[in-house]
């Protein structure tokens, strides 16, 4: 595979912001600066959806401060989509694209589908004789990419979590006997990573502190073990504060609650989602308990002020790492984070196949929570607590943060419009 | 009216908390410390409740950095209650208590019914020949405290909601079409000013930026008005940003939206608050559009990093000015934040009459709205603006907000237990 393969960059992001996606777009920015055999580089437009409308913009264009401001903007700058390549004209139409601006080098920003988006143009492309790299950027605020050790995103959602835990905890311990019950519904469809993450909360040395019960989708849901949990926590505490992650399911694996209005398995009708189904559990089930209950919904994902710094300088380096790989003559991976064996915690760059990581999705182990079903063993708080580490510092004006955005110089179209269906 | 009161501070807080409530409290204590009249600080537990209960801790033992550290440090540090005094027993108990312990300076931080406490409490111990001095101090998220320009409380949660959305609307035009109505529901039972701050997170000469939409308790809801208000902004716009508070009525003046089951006019059975209820109508409504709700809840009144530093600054300048006007003679009434009649903001303190203050509610004013009811004009920036600047640093321990706790060393008894009824 030739070392020096010269021609253009195209990066792009694909599915759920995170607080630090646009850092891993820096980092490729940047870096591709930095080399002579790459000549242009562009970013395509709400993902893969955007290249096959052939919307691509020069990156090369933007200011400087608008690059580094990309570090503590929120959500994908460059728009993104959840859109799946199916159709054999769909690749023949990201192909053309790509030889018509010359795109020698992929870069693409995502979780597990994008990942999967990413390994299948790989593979297309390649079959079409077209030399070209394609390096896939782990990004998800679940956390639930295998081989890496963890994804960009994730550290910052859960720091935003446990600070948000340790806010409210004083607000539900000063009103004492008023309040009882305190409910914040956080994401995570699939695995409890970020549920989990709220017990980062707690002091070192209290394990009794908020979060008290810590409900995850790994954990099937028993109605009645859980008022048993809320009526113990009350015994001992003067109030009981609840993390539950959205995707929480029943003995049969289906959703306890979902976002339209349904029935559930009590016959119960209901609106929202798994924090309202536990408020309306309490509420119907134990007297005289009030419930609070705050559902914190996309803020999560997009909280830059006060997102974790040692996040973002890892997208920003998984960003960077993808280029000097692709560089490299490396093709068909997807970067991962590295924990070193070390006490004081490191994090390198790897690699791992694009096909590897589409295919799983990495589960919270079950031994790091405990036999309770509702809290979390030191495994967890060793592996997350690193991850929080430091804050990103986000410019202000007028009292509100200054994020950046992206002016989106177009690059001129070169073929005809595509036809998607 | 003796200058040279001799004898003991009690301090209490009261009513729902804030971000710098406790900020105030480091002003009385600091304040207090300089006086020679005073012998003692105490601060009263959970507010009157725990007065009557002679729950009295001894805040002059605590470390200087616990007092430091309340400046930053969300919720009532002394625990806050909602009690109401009615019975003359009740008053009577709390002039035994303050006889008990020499108080002679009585500091009750608050909002409206707390004042009226304090104004109560006043006017009792006056009547029985207790010589005191009774200072409010105000604190509300909500703002509706009269006479004063604004309440200790306010700017921190309007910052905190103006960041979020700022956050978030970056992350809803990164989905492009995917998610078109975001939904965020912000506290407000009474009053809209804390909806209205959100207008704060538009750039300067962008008024089309989020949110488009704000639902005020100021305006009736009418659910014909809002379905033309967001099929409007969706003509226009990629994605429809709406913010409502909490406390939205109907023509008829009753809450849109109840915490517990209940039906609407439209007859649809409903669970939460008022942005579900929007949700719901656009769900059943709109065909096609997609929503997405968060409802902050009391995280919003406890989000003590990134709070206003002009809001801290001034919740601690209030509780000092409370202590200097009580040393220098003054009784019954509330420390108010006057501002400058300056182009550039300044604040300073002055004092309203308790009773006032105990028996009003300020109101948004309505030619700050503009006339479609769902946007605010310059008038409300002009006024919020300063109130938001600077942010407070919290100091962090594992990437998580060190907050203080007072050691709460307790006072002795003196007097039997008090009977509640």
């Amino acid at each position: 595979m030739s070392e020096e393969l010269t021609g253009n960059v195209l990066v792009a992001q694909s599915g759920g912001p995170t607080s630090v996606i646009n850092a891993s777009l820096a980092g490729v920015i940047t870096e591709a600066l930095n080399h002579e055999c790459i000549e242009e580089i562009y970013g395509g437009l709400n993902g893969i959806e955007g290249i096959l409308r052939e919307e691509l913009v020069d990156l090369a264009a933007e200011p400087q401060k608008t690059i580094r401001g990309l570090r503590y903007t929120p959500a994908s700058a460059l728009g993104t989509c959840r859109f799946k390549l199916r159709r054999e004209a769909d690749f023949q139409r990201v192909l053309q694209v790509f030889q018509a601006h010359n795109i020698r080098y992929f870069f693409y920003i995502g979780g597990n589908d994008s990942q999967d988006t990413a390994d299948q143009i790989s593979k297309f492309a390649a079959r079409a004789g077209w030399e070209m790299r394609v390096i896939g950027i782990p990004k998800t605020v679940d956390n639930d990419l295998v081989v890496t050790d963890h994804s960009p995103g994730y550290g910052s959602v859960i720091k935003h979590i446990a600070t948000t835990v340790r806010e409210l905890s004083l607000d539900a311990l000063a009103m004492g006997q008023h309040d009882t019950v305190h409910i914040l519904e956080v994401m995570g469809r699939n695995a409890g990573w970020i549920a989990a993450g709220a017990t980062l909360a707690k002091r070192r040395d209290h394990p009794n502190d908020p979060p008290h019960l810590i409900y995850l989708p790994e954990v099937p849901f028993e109605p009645n073990k859980f008022l048993d949990d809320v009526a113990g926590v009350l015994k001992k505490e003067p109030f009981c504060f609840i993390v539950v992650g959205e995707g929480l399911v029943d003995e049969d694996g289906n959703y306890i609650a979902t976002s339209s209005r349904s029935n559930d398995s009590f016959g119960h009708s209901q609106l929202g989602g798994a924090g309202d189904y536990l408020k309306s559990l309490i509420d119907q089930h134990a007297n005289g308990i009030k419930t609070r209950s705050a559902r914190l919904g996309h803020t999560q994902r997009a909280a830059a002020t006060g997102a974790s710094e040692t996040d973002m300088n890892e997208a920003f380096m998984a960003g960077q790492a993808a280029v000097k790989a692709a560089i490299g003559g490396i093709t068909d991976k997807m970067i991962t984070l590295l924990r070193g064996d070390t006490d004081n915690y490191t994090c390198e760059t790897g690699l791992a196949d694009l096909s590897e990581v589409a295919n799983g999705v990495k589960q919270l182990p079950r031994n790091w929570i405990n036999e309770d079903g509702v809290s979390l063993n030191y495994q967890f708080t060793k592996y997350a607590l690193p991850l929080i580490q430091g804050e990103v510092e986000v410019p202000r004006e007028n009292g509100v943060p200054a994020f950046i955005r992206l002016s989106k110089v177009r690059v001129d179209k070169a073929l005809p419009a595509h036809t998607f269906d």
